[in-house]
């Protein structure tokens, strides 16, 4: 196959097939042991770089021989997020259907700009869009759209609250401008930095994002964000978003989303709602009480592809008007006008991304092989599992909680008797984990504590699992309170 | 398997077996059957919503069932971009290594925010941008950075302009400040919308955007450029980019990048190239003098899911200095810090997206298997099938071309002798062939003249598929002419 002599066009069908079984039992293979991997890679920076050749081959070679450097060059240089002691940052996982999705989405290979260039993407989105949105308990006025990702979410939903401002920013832009007041973004101190990045891309910088404090429980402040909107207005700003996160990345806390909302009709300011993370959890009936006013919000962004079992990326943006969006961004070049224009919905027309991946496929094998309720029966197990370890920590010693657990994160430290650095010390054990490679744990700073934290998300993480880290959390306590005991000997 | 009692976790690994062969059989029998479907979807509007039930199964369904609705309701809404008669827009196809890169990808399903999060991604990305840096004989300074298209490439591009300008708006912003004099941004008229829709999101607004005059081969006229720079400096206003493209959209017309870098040096403007489309073209050593002076460029895009056959999305951006782009966009929260920071890159660093798909991995799959060699000869031939079809225009009395083909984009349009209204005949030849599913042409206006465009791109394109467009072409058109004697009889 590799004689210099390959006709032109692709792989023959024969052939595809032959490797497409191979590529089928290399993952059913690396899902079914993928508990026997290290965590995160165990290779030095620069390990790969420096076992490729440094240019492309001029002929074309066996794809068996590109299939063998998979395992003996990438295998070794990939951090395992499908493990199930994957407990770092969030832990999401994509599912084997969720894999067939992206199969027959790069087969197909449409981009979803117009409905005539793509009618499967098109539709098959706005359908799973509102199975989920059923799901979620959200009402019917909200219509969603598909971005990559929540920092592109939110950028969408920032860039509809400054078109609603009526200061023409779309066609007139913000500089040269001294008819224009400082324009205001508000959330809360534990905000995920895709708000900060957003408020950079979208011009209006940094200063313009305003964080409001939160109280012991890590939740946003109503009565801070009321006051600050007043002093605000007072010195000639204008506000034009406020953004709650429900479930947010360091703590998993729950900014009070109704009280705010009053605070923003009260003002007509853009509600947007945060929910990348915990939107999945409000399927389940008992953790729709996080989410009580949400429903109120003009944007909320949720991300299937954190804790719904579908591959990256898939984000959601529900609209209580996708025709702001239209307004923002809609902008139709000749060689893209058609004729059906009035009649069916260009996907093109709501955000800056033209092309768009057929997305929804994915999502749709999801819900249909779990179900709603395999799905509920999943997420509610992780819950249970964090509470489950958030009660060993919390009848240990040694160990104490540092936040509230709404959905399934867990933040805590190391506490024994006597250690004077806290922080080097969790530091530390936290480190000896991660670079074992049987767990990975990732951390945040909450109150100035070095704070551990713990998640569970993974669709193959199971009791086990959690017990595994909690006797490495304990031995390497031991070991690192023994060694200091050793050195100060 | 859909007893209800299905056990929490994952598919079982023999299902995940038996059904990856399944989707693997469909998708080869798809692309070896794949002349024999309609290209655009022949679907009603709403055909796909009417036929899926209104909401989410409750109780998990057996995949195979799954599998049968892909047959039964997703394949009749697909428009076939893989066809070989797809000449749309610009043709685009994946290979199938690209797919097997998809698969993998998807089971890997890292976000590759940071090098620790993923080495494989980091590191492969690296590799394979500077292959394709050398193939496409761009010097070794240029950097290159993966992202999902070249909307959002460019729109970095842009925002790394801003940053250099000195404003400080990365901090500040651009409202509330009358400090800020107009910023603008140059391209000619022929540029891609993607442009103008990076400019509302930055919140330059689209005054910001002048669009220069082109000459009679849709090529931006640079005097006129100059001109208008000069003008703007006159006028207290900022010039921050110039945007040149090889490649049009509309026509392929190739702006003169040498003589405009000329002008962008004089003033230190940022010069970005857009080669979204054409950039693959540049691995041809023929085709290298389209190219001349984007060596001098401080960013170029280019999309190998354009025209290398790699699955959408995956468009580079190479800077001359990525640390601009990191300058622009890095943020590190706690719960990202880690304590390699100075050692790795962190894919996050350079853009608005946290998480980032394994892009690379398909990319690699599709320069092995191919060689270069086997790129160039792909992309080759394409540009040969171009000039052929547009010598059987030439040779037609009843045809006539609108624009040089100087890649594998064909513009013209028919013209019997007798034909007073020319453009309603094009559309109607037009929407008459994409309607009987044979073929699909699109179209643009070059001069004020209906144009239809014929794109090469398929690599599963032939002469043969050229020779069906030319016969269905003069079909409709005698048709049409036909029954216009007829009406007038």
């Amino acid at each position: 196959m590799n004689d210099g002599q390959r006709p032109l066009g692709d792989m023959p069908a024969d052939d595809f097939r032959h490797y497409g079984y191979q590529v089928v039992d290399w993952i059913a293979d690396y899902f079914e042991h993928i508990s026997e991997l290290p965590v995160l890679s165990q290779i030095e920076p620069n390990w790969l770089k420096d076992n490729i050749p440094e240019s492309a081959p001029e002929k074309g070679e066996d794809f068996g021989d590109v299939l063998k450097d998979v395992d003996r060059l990438i295998l070794p240089a990939v951090t395992n997020w499908n493990h199930p002691n994957f407990h770092g940052l969030f832990s999401t996982s994509t599912s084997s259907v969720g894999v067939f999705g992206e199969m027959l989405a790069a087969a197909f290979d449409m981009k979803a700009m117009l409905w005539r260039t793509s009618p499967a993407s098109t539709e098959l989105e706005d359908v799973v869009l509102d199975w989920l949105r059923q799901m979620l308990g959200l009402p019917d006025h909200f219509e969603g759209i598909i971005y990559d990702t929540a920092s592109v979410s939110t950028m969408h939903a920032i860039a509809a609250a400054r078109e609603r401002s009526d200061l023409n920013i779309r066609e007139q832009g913000m500089s040269g401008r001294d008819d224009l007041p400082l324009l205001r973004v508000y959330c809360s101190e534990q905000v995920h930095s895709s708000i900060d990045k957003a408020c950079i891309t979208l011009g209006l910088g940094t200063r313009s994002l305003r964080k409001i404090a939160v109280n012991e429980r890590f939740e946003m402040i109503p009565e801070a964000l009321a006051e600050a909107i007043d002093e605000d207005v007072d010195a000639g700003y204008l506000p034009i978003c406020v953004i709650p996160t429900i479930g947010t990345t360091s703590s998993s806390s729950v900014d009070p989303v109704d009280a705010i909302a009053d605070i923003c009709e009260k003002h007509s300011i853009w509600l947007h709602v945060d929910s990348a993370y915990a939107g999945s959890a409000a399927i389940l009936p008992e953790k729709r009480e996080y989410f009580a006013g949400w429903e109120r919000a003009d944007s909320i962004v949720t991300n299937p592809h954190k804790w719904m079992f579908t591959p990256f990326d898939l984000s959601v943006l529900y609209c209580r008007d996708l025709g702001i969006m239209k307004q923002a961004f809609s902008l139709v070049p000749e060689y893209l006008k058609t004729n059906d224009e009035s009649t069916v919905k260009n996907g093109m027309d709501y955000g800056i991304q033209l092309g768009r991946r057929f997305r929804a496929l994915k999502l749709w094998f999801v819900m249909r092989y779990f179900g709603s309720e395999g799905l509920i029966d999943r997420i509610r197990e992780h819950c249970r599992l964090a509470e489950l370890f958030a009660s060993w920590i919390e009848d240990s010693p040694d160990f104490e909680m540092l936040a509230p657990v709404p959905f399934a994160l867990v933040c805590f430290r190391a506490c024994p008797d006597g250690t004077a650095d806290l922080d080097a010390l969790n530091e530390r054990i936290m480190n000896e984990i991660n670079a074992s490679g049987e767990a990975y744990l990732s951390h945040t700073k909450l109150n100035g504590k070095f704070t551990l934290r713990l998640s569970v998300g993974s669709i193959r993480v199971e009791e086990q699992h959690l017990k595994k880290v909690w006797e490495l959390l304990n031995e390497h306590l031991n070991g690192v309170v023994k060694a200091s005991a050793k050195g100060a000997d």
